[in-house]
């Protein structure tokens, strides 16, 4: 087998069927996958749901994780946000041709890990490739199905005001920590991306209560965007406590340094839930418990004012609005 | 808003925001997207099928469709292979900054047509956006969900000696549309693309028997890749006949006068059907009353000979071998 990616594997000839054979197969083995369809199929029954991210990240791999990692970790996690277990993984490649093939199998590697972490089956694949600057190195979507439990109605639209706002844990250590690889600026080693499958710690959460309103987790846009989308769709304001948000010392500094504000960086490992005051110490042990969760902290509330906006209590003791972000930070974050 | 794709319009920001509004919910526009939670959720009980697809296609836009139209036969299609009705798709998309917004509206416009002509429902999609030359204008992946009826067990494995090989129609015309459009032949310009969603007229199939052994759209590769991966998948030979494969005249010139073979080049409306001989009639009926398989014919048959292999009858009365491909004649036809 040749070293690089070619054009050929690609092609849907031998040359795909080898990749397929010792890198996908080899490492994303399971039954429903062997039946080498261009469909998976498998028995199912309830609400379904169903979510896709592309990814497109740069630097390829980073400290915490690399874009297959981080691949199976965001559609596993948007599945979660909806109460769902999640289940099946489908995985589509886009490869600029001359990728090294152990820089491949490294990435699908440890999308096979990820993916028997979370519990989930990559059941169907695709593969394209594309000429040298069609492309930048190697592009991944991901789509995912769960099965939501019955009696869970988990929604952006179901904020209620007097519901409290958790963060399962630190802000902005992806976005932060790639910003960091990406510039090539050595401070802080230790940093590195939460890039995490939540899965299993939004299950035991909801074993233990059903009683939750919204889970969304903070990717693109951060805290600060997830939470004003939250707060129109659900018609409700949003108040967050400066005081109570959990920042890693090092992002503290990163951000201060630069000038950016790691409410608007993007996490990869953490969810935003928002549920009734009665729920509340319930969920907070649990995570508390959890290892993706033991920095959880109660950020804010939802409030019946400023119906649509964000406004942050600041340590300065004033109110600020948190806008949503026009642009970005930082493209290509995830 | 600007009149091209910005860094922004991938941020998850309000500028993300606008373009879904605008262009996305515009097109695509169904209850169950309208949610806009970061995954979709229906009721689904049965027999899932489920597949994934990228498409690179360069030009496109190209004569008889786009890439947008494209994505969605070829998830469409690869779900009606199992049997499937296809029900829900997801889109990514992954843009070049720099895309003029009314292409990517064009392309949009066409998915919603191609979605309701296919009668599935867009429910959840992606959207990222990379600088000037990490992509070629647009990368689109769309998965799909479907519901296989109870009974129905139609796979790349089930091929038994004594079946016959249909092809619902006139090979090549995809390959050989795009090829001209590429190398700007301005010969023969009536011929267009097949892209099709071939799920209704499946259905219709299906509708009159459920004795078929198995399907599968020759996209890349052609008949040859995908009658190739089923003869050894079934662990069977497949014998053709030359004189019974229709190829439209212009093909055949284009073919003969590049030195390509219409068996070997990508279709994107055409289906193969493998099933015993006492369905074969009632199929080629329905397939003839169809707008998309009236020029359906039997070209082959399934042998207990040359087992994993594809061997034609040729024209001028020899066998001869036709090999899975290696790599591909025409790279990025799809």
């Amino acid at each position: 087998m040749s070293d690089i990616i070619t054009l050929a594997h690609g092609s849907g000839g031998k040359t795909t069927g080898d990749l397929i054979k010792n890198i996908f197969v080899k490492h994303f083995n399971n039954d429903i996958l062997m039946k080498n369809d261009d469909a998976a199929s498998f028995m199912l029954s309830g609400k379904v749901a169903f979510t896709t991210d592309s990814f497109v990240i740069t630097p390829v791999f980073f400290n915490g994780g690399n874009i297959g990692k981080l691949a199976i970790c965001g559609t596993v996690n948007d599945l979660a946000a909806l109460g769902a277990t999640p289940l099946f993984l489908s995985c589509g490649f886009i490869i600029e041709e001359g990728l090294p093939i152990k820089e491949l199998e490294a990435i699908v590697e440890s999308m096979g890990n990820t993916a028997k972490e979370a519990g989930v089956k990559i059941v169907t694949g695709d593969t394209k490739v594309v000429q040298k600057n069609a492309a930048d190195k190697i592009f991944i979507n991901t789509s995912g199905i769960g099965i939501i439990p019955d009696g869970i109605d988990i929604s952006g639209n179901n904020a209620k005001p007097g519901d409290k706002v958790i963060v399962t844990g630190t802000v902005g250590d992806h976005g932060c920590s790639i910003l960091l690889e990406r510039e090539r600026l050595d401070i802080f080693t230790d940093l590195s991306s939460d890039c995490a499958p939540l899965n299993k710690m939004v299950g035991e959460v909801m074993a233990k209560t059903g009683n939750i309103h919204v889970m969304r987790d903070p990717t693109r846009g951060g805290v600060a965007a997830t939470l004003n989308e939250i707060a129109v769709q659900s018609k409700v304001g949003i108040k967050l406590y400066e005081n109570r948000i959990p920042v890693k010392d090092q992002v503290r500094g990163v951000c201060e340094l630069l000038g950016m504000d790691p409410l608007y960086m993007a996490n990869e490992g953490k969810m935003l839930i928002i549920a009734p005051d009665d729920s509340v110490d319930t969920i907070m042990s649990v995570l508390r418990n959890s290892a993706y969760g033991a920095q959880a902290c109660i950020i804010g509330e939802v409030t019946d004012d400023h119906k649509g906006r964000v406004v942050m209590n600041t340590l300065a003791g004033g109110n600020r609005i948190v806008d949503m972000p026009v642009g970005d930070q930082l493209p290509r974050i995830c």
